[in-house]
C-alpha cells in the first residue's frame, strides 16, 4: 500500500468511520493518479473503505488486493480501468448512481465526506443511505508534500523561471496584455508542460486590480508590467508574480515596488527564524504570524493593506492548504510548500506584486521560484 | 430592468421567497457580466432580493436602482465597482462573510439557493441566518437562449468551423496529439477567442475512450483522428467533434462512420418532425426521446450503446441544461441550443463521435456547426 492510502486507512481509524467518499478531483488525482476527470462537473467518486466485504452489485472490474471503488461513467471506464487499488463501479442507465449507493450501503454504514466539496443536494441523495462524517482531515489531506512531489512543483517552477526570462524579452511598445499572455502560454506549452491558470498580465493601472482579466490592453512607455502565471508539470503547479516597468520608473513606483519587495523579506526572515525556533523549542508557529509580519510592514510604511493573504499552499491545485492569512489556524509544518505574495495596490494608478514559492524544511525555508526581483526597468 | 433579472424576480415571487442567493459562477457571469471569478474557489455570491430595505453594514458601494449586492473581496472590489443594478458588499478581516449574512438577515428570511452548487459547509453556515429553500428554476435559469445569446454561440461556432478547416491541414504523420491540441488552441486564440475546454485529439486506439486525455501519441498511417474541441467567444461556448481518418479508411470503419452520422440524421429527423408536431398539438417533447431515436439505431446497427448521453445544452457552460439523456425529464422549448453527439466506441480499436450544435426555433432546429459530416481520408 503506498504512503498516501496509508493515511488515508488511518483517518478512517481515526474518525471511526466505515469509509470516505473523495469527491473532490485533486484528491481523486492525488489518491490514483487519474487525472482525466472535470472540475466543473461531478464526473466520479472515489470510495476507499476500512475493509471491502462483498462485491457490490455492478462492479465491472476488480483488480486484486482492492482498496476500494472509483465510481465513474462509461465516457471513463476504459481509461481508468488500469488504475492499481481501485475496482470500478461503473454508473449507467441500468446501474444509477443511487444503485450503486444502496448496494454498498449493505456494507458501510458511516463514511467520511468532503463537506466543503459535495453540494446539498448531493448530500441528501448521500444520507439516504449512509451517516455521513465531515472530516477536516480529507481538506488537509495534501498539505505535507511527500519528496516526489517537492520535486515536481520545483520542476513546474523552473519552468515558469524560464518562462519568465523569456517573456521579459517580447515586452514591447503596442503589444497587448493578451498577445504577452499568450507568448507565455505558449513557450510553456512547448516546454511540454501546461499553464495552472491563465496567466495574468496587467499594463499600467490594470495593475491595481489583483485579479485583473488579462485584456486586449496595449503597452505603452512608462507603464508598470504585472505577470502572474503558473506551470502545471505531472499534475504538479507553480505560481509566481513578477512587476517589471516599461520604461524608467520614478520615485513613487520604485518606493511601492521597494516596499512590496522588503515586505516579502520580512515575511521571509521572520519564517526562518521562527521555524528554527519551533524546530528546537517546539512552539508552533501559525502562518498567520507570516501574514502579520509582512502586511503590518506595508502598512506601516503608509500603503494600504494586502486585499488578499500573503499566500497560498501549492500543489495539485494552484490553492491549497495552507493558508497565510490574518485568519487562517494552520501551523507551520515541514513539507508544507506555499506561495508568499504581498502586493500594494493603488487605485487609478496601479500595483506591485512579488511571489515566490517556498517549500518549509527542516531548517528554514528553500526558495523554488529563482526569477530576478530587483527592479527591471525595459 | 434587464430580461433577466425580471425572470429572477419572478422565481422570487413564485417561490415566495425575499431573496435568492446566485452562488455559481456561470449564473454569476449571466446575471452581471463579469466573468472574472474563478470556476475552482467561492470568490462571490450575488444576493438578488425582492427589495432593498436597507443598506446593510459593509455595504462600500451603491448604484442608484440597486436590485441586490455583488459579494465579494477585496481582489474584486475594484473590478466590480461598475457593474450595474447591484451595490458591492465586501468581504474583509473586518467584515466577514458571516458578518455579511447577519446583517443581510434582519431583512431577509427566506432565502433561494442552488443546492447543487451550494456545499454542505456552506449550507450550515448559511443555515445559521436563513430559511433555506432550494429552487430548481436557477438550474434550469439559462435553458432558453435569448437572441443575442444565440448570436455569440453562433459566432463561436463560427471560428470552430474556421479552426477545424485549418486543422485538417495540419494532420500529418508523425504530429503528436499534443501538437495538434495546441495549433487548435493557437489558431482560437488568434481569432480573439479561447478555447471552452483543452481540446480532445485521440489518434487510433486512443479513440475508443470518449474523454480520452490528448497524449504525446504520434500519428501513424491509417489512424483515426477524433477532434472534439469548443470556442468561447464573449462568454459563450461551442462545442463539436469530428472524426476524420489519416489513410485509407477499410470497411470496418466506414460502417462504424456511417452509422454513427445516421445516427445523428435519424435524431435531427426525429426532432424536427416531433417539434413541428409539438407546436401545433402542444404535446410535450421530451429530450430524452431524441437520445432514444440515435441510441437504439446505433444498438440494432450491432454495435455497443452510446457511453454517455446524445446531447447537452450549452451556452456560458460548456455543459447545461437541457440534457438529452435516456433519463431526461427535459422537454424541447424553442431557444433551446444543445449538441447532438451520436459516438461508437470498440475498446482496443477506437471509435468516431460527431457532434454539432443546433438551435431548436420554432419551426425545427437550425445547426450553428457547418463543418463538413462526409468521411474525410487525408
Amino acid at each position: 500500500m503506498n504512503n498516501k492510502l496509508k493515511h488515508l486507512k488511518s483517518i478512517i481509524a481515526k474518525n471511526r468511520i466505515d469509509a470516505v467518499l473523495i469527491s473532490s478531483v485533486p484528491n481523486i488525482i492525488y489518491l490514483d493518479g487519474y487525472s482525466g476527470f472535470s472540475y466543473f462537473e461531478r464526473e466520479a467518486f472515489l470510495l476507499i473503505s476500512k475493509k471491502i466485504v462483498t462485491q457490490p452489485q455492478g462492479l465491472a472490474h476488480k483488480t486484486p488486493g482492492v482498496f476500494g471503488y472509483l465510481i465513474t461513467d462509461g465516457r471513463y471506464s476504459e481509461a481508468v480501468s488500469k488504475i492499481p487499488y481501485f475496482g470500478i463501479l461503473e454508473i449507467s442507465n441500468k446501474n444509477s448512481l443511487d444503485d450503486i449507493f444502496k448496494s454498498l450501503s449493505k456494507n458501510i454504514k458511516k463514511i467520511g465526506i468532503e463537506e466543503y466539496n459535495i453540494s446539498l443536494s448531493e448530500s441528501k441523495k448521500l444520507k439516504k443511505y449512509f451517516k455521513l462524517i465531515p472530516s477536516k482531515d480529507l481538506r488537509n489531506l495534501r498539505i505535507i508534500k511527500e519528496k516526489n512531489e517537492v520535486l515536481k512543483i520545483k520542476k513546474a517552477c523552473q519552468i515558469g523561471d524560464e518562462a519568465f526570462d523569456f517573456i521579459v524579452k517580447k515586452i514591447k511598445s503596442g503589444i497587448t496584455e493578451k498577445e504577452l499572455a499568450f507568448k507565455l502560454e505558449y513557450f510553456i506549452k512547448k516546454k511540454h508542460a501546461d499553464i495552472s491558470f491563465p496567466p495574468i498580465v496587467a499594463f499600467g493601472k490594470n495593475s491595481s486590480i489583483p485579479h485583473h482579466q488579462t485584456s486586449s490592453e496595449k503597452l505603452r512607455t512608462n507603464s508598470i508590467v504585472l505577470l502572474d502565471f503558473g506551470v502545471k508539470f505531472e499534475n504538479y503547479c507553480s505560481d509566481m508574480t513578477r512587476t517589471v516597468f516599461f520604461g524608467k520608473a520614478d520615485e513613487k513606483f520604485k518606493k511601492i515596488y521597494n516596499t512590496t519587495l522588503e515586505s516579502q523579506q520580512k515575511a521571509i526572515k521572520f519564517l526562518n527564524s521562527s521555524f528554527i525556533i519551533h524546530n528546537s523549542k517546539t512552539k508552533p508557529v501559525k502562518t498567520a504570524s507570516i501574514d502579520k509580519a509582512a502586511r503590518q510592514y506595508i502598512i506601516r510604511s503608509g500603503y494600504p493593506t494586502i486585499p488578499h493573504s500573503l499566500g497560498h499552499g501549492i500543489g495539485i491545485d494552484v490553492h491549497e492548504s495552507p493558508r497565510l492569512s490574518p485568519k487562517s489556524k494552520d501551523i507551520l509544518k515541514e513539507g508544507m510548500v506555499f506561495s508568499i505574495e504581498p502586493g500594494i495596490y493603488i487605485p487609478n494608478y496601479g500595483g506591485v506584486r512579488i511571489e515566490d514559492i517556498v517549500v518549509l524544511e527542516n531548517k528554514g525555508i528553500c526558495l523554488l521560484t529563482h526569477s530576478p526581483k530587483h527592479l527591471i526597468e525595459i
